[in-house]
């Protein structure tokens, strides 16, 4: 297909509360250089390249983080960096990105791509993505992106793949079902079966078909789409809501397109052990680190060359940044949240 | 009696190890401002005022470390820092402080103090010191002053005291034997009899008798004790020894001063809990720290501002510097010293 109708959107809306320190609220996690050197924002755009033409990236993240991101991103035109007054939640970021394509290439493609997660197999990626783009410009339906589930993961939504669509070479199926997070042994079911995927919150439509899906399932969503102007008065008046709720789920004519390609949203800082090597007992040094009868630990700093040195100390989590140092339980990060809460505005 | 004979000789030559990060083999234990804002050396200095006149304090340490104590040290005069060649332990620091009161005093009594120790109660630190100088300025005893023991301690030393001596309002005994350090079994024993203290390493002498001692039981100093000038090239030939060993233990002529004056030589990182206050999870906090789920936990840090978040993790050490961070489980600091032998040079 020509991909000068391709526009990407990609949703930098999250505070990253599961990542901190590394990820603050004046500096959430798409702007960690932790993984490869450069902001997560910067490879999500990155690796468009080829696939999307940069005049066509946008990046909708919080208003506050324009300047910052616009800073991260200076390949962009900076009028691409939209900031949405206060966060609705994923249901007016994609009516915004719908009524910003309407506006341009009224029958122009968009994906919708989160910021955070890392892609190892970029190459794969990109095919999965033109593979969807181009059946949602040859069909009225919105496409997701599947990824191809490698453990039975409670934290994620799946969706459940149908019939084979008659594309040879390409991975798409019908959606039978969008499922919320299920639980351990339902997971596992899931994962035998082979008929379910991740939810990655990868979305691909035509402007004029996502429009037809907001008139029949969230109305209320409408005059953002007509008038994306008027983001700034029509945010507050919008609820809070997800868009697998408000649209996905009400759908009937959604495909998926099944991605192998090295997903990894590092959705909590225990998962940074996926993405980088452990020594012999098994601790992961992001940062310099001396150890001794220490196991399972990781270690990563982000903005200072001090050392860390372990003595005597098992599965850990310890992260050093300008401003803190964390030293957690790897078993106690899901409470990570709920420690952020308890400290000054200025280390959040 | 006449403090003008009064000469003290404190003694700053260990490397402190076991208090890594605080301590450096650049910058050890002595100049570590974590306990009240000054370096301990300097504290060590100031509770002699009124006690010692300023120039009849020395301080002995290591060659390399003049510089920095001679900084730390502006009012005393900088032929008062004294440094060793090689570290030869304290048989050989007593025989150099011998060596030098005898050239300038021949009737002065000195004393011999350790760098790193914090005293709670400094007018009866003070007091404590003056008995003693009292006593061995009227007959020819070698005092030491024995710390009355709080619990049944391992790690040091003990002093069994025998008769007291007839001065009226003095803790003055005979000694009855210097003992080594004991099983936790023994230590208990000691503390129920009552009868013995802890050997802090502070001994007072008139030189002439402590030069007598060496005659009589360890006369390879001598030439140290009439030659204090040579010491570069005296040194390299004496053996590594202890005051204890050398002579203490061979003298019948000791008298000990039974001290209770809050002494704590914070000998390693855990006793760094009793010197500051706790919160109502155990968790003592010598920087800015803030805890979730966290019991038990020591938090210091030496020349940086940053923050320390905990979350879930007990009885741990996390000590922060500018060049290194050690986390630490507080079982595990006695094999701190092992720790830091794998560092490379400029983090040791």
């Amino acid at each position: 297909m020509n991909t000068t109708h391709l526009h990407a959107f990609i949703l930098a809306g999250g505070r990253g509360e599961r990542f901190w320190p590394l990820s603050t609220y004046a500096r959430p996690k798409q702007f960690t250089t932790l993984f490869g050197g450069t902001p997560l924002i910067a490879q999500a755009v990155a690796r468009l390249q080829g696939l999307v033409p940069e005049a066509n990236i946008a990046v909708i993240t919080s208003a506050d983080l324009v300047p910052a991101t616009r800073e991260a991103l200076p390949n962009l035109p900076p009028e691409n960096i939209v900031g949405e007054p206060i966060g609705r939640d994923t249901t007016a970021a994609v009516a915004l990105a719908c009524g910003l394509t309407r506006r341009r290439d009224p029958k122009g493609v968009a994906m919708i791509l989160p910021a955070d997660p890392l892609i190892g197999n970029v190459p794969a990626f990109r095919r999965v993505l033109a593979d969807a783009a181009d059946a949602v410009s040859r069909e009225p339906a919105i496409a997701t992106v599947g990824i191809a589930p490698t453990f039975p993961a409670t934290g994620y939504g799946y969706i459940e793949c149908g019939a084979p669509i008659d594309a040879p070479g390409t991975p798409l199926r019908r959606v039978r079902r969008f499922v919320e997070k299920p639980d351990l042994e339902t997971a596992k079911r899931y994962l035998e079966t082979g008929a379910f995927v991740w939810n990655a919150g990868i979305f691909l439509w035509r402007a004029d078909v996502m429009e037809a899906a907001f008139r029949a399932h969230a109305p209320a969503w409408l005059p953002l789409i007509k008038r994306p102007d008027d983001a700034p008065a029509l945010y507050p008046t919008l609820p809070k809501l997800s868009i697998d709720y408000a649209v996905m789920e009400k759908s009937d004519n959604l495909i998926v397109a099944r991605g192998d390609f090295g997903w990894d949203d590092v959705g909590s800082l225990p998962a940074l052990a996926r993405q980088f090597p452990a020594d012999a007992q098994g601790n992961v040094a992001i940062a310099p680190a001396y150890a001794l009868d220490a196991t399972g630990n990781i270690v990563a700093a982000e903005g200072t060359p001090r050392a860390t040195a372990l003595l005597g100390v098992s599965d850990l989590i310890v992260i050093h940044t300008a401003k803190a140092t964390l030293v957690a339980a790897k078993s106690a990060a899901q409470n990570l949240k709920a420690l952020v809460a308890t400290l000054p505005p200025d280390l959040r």
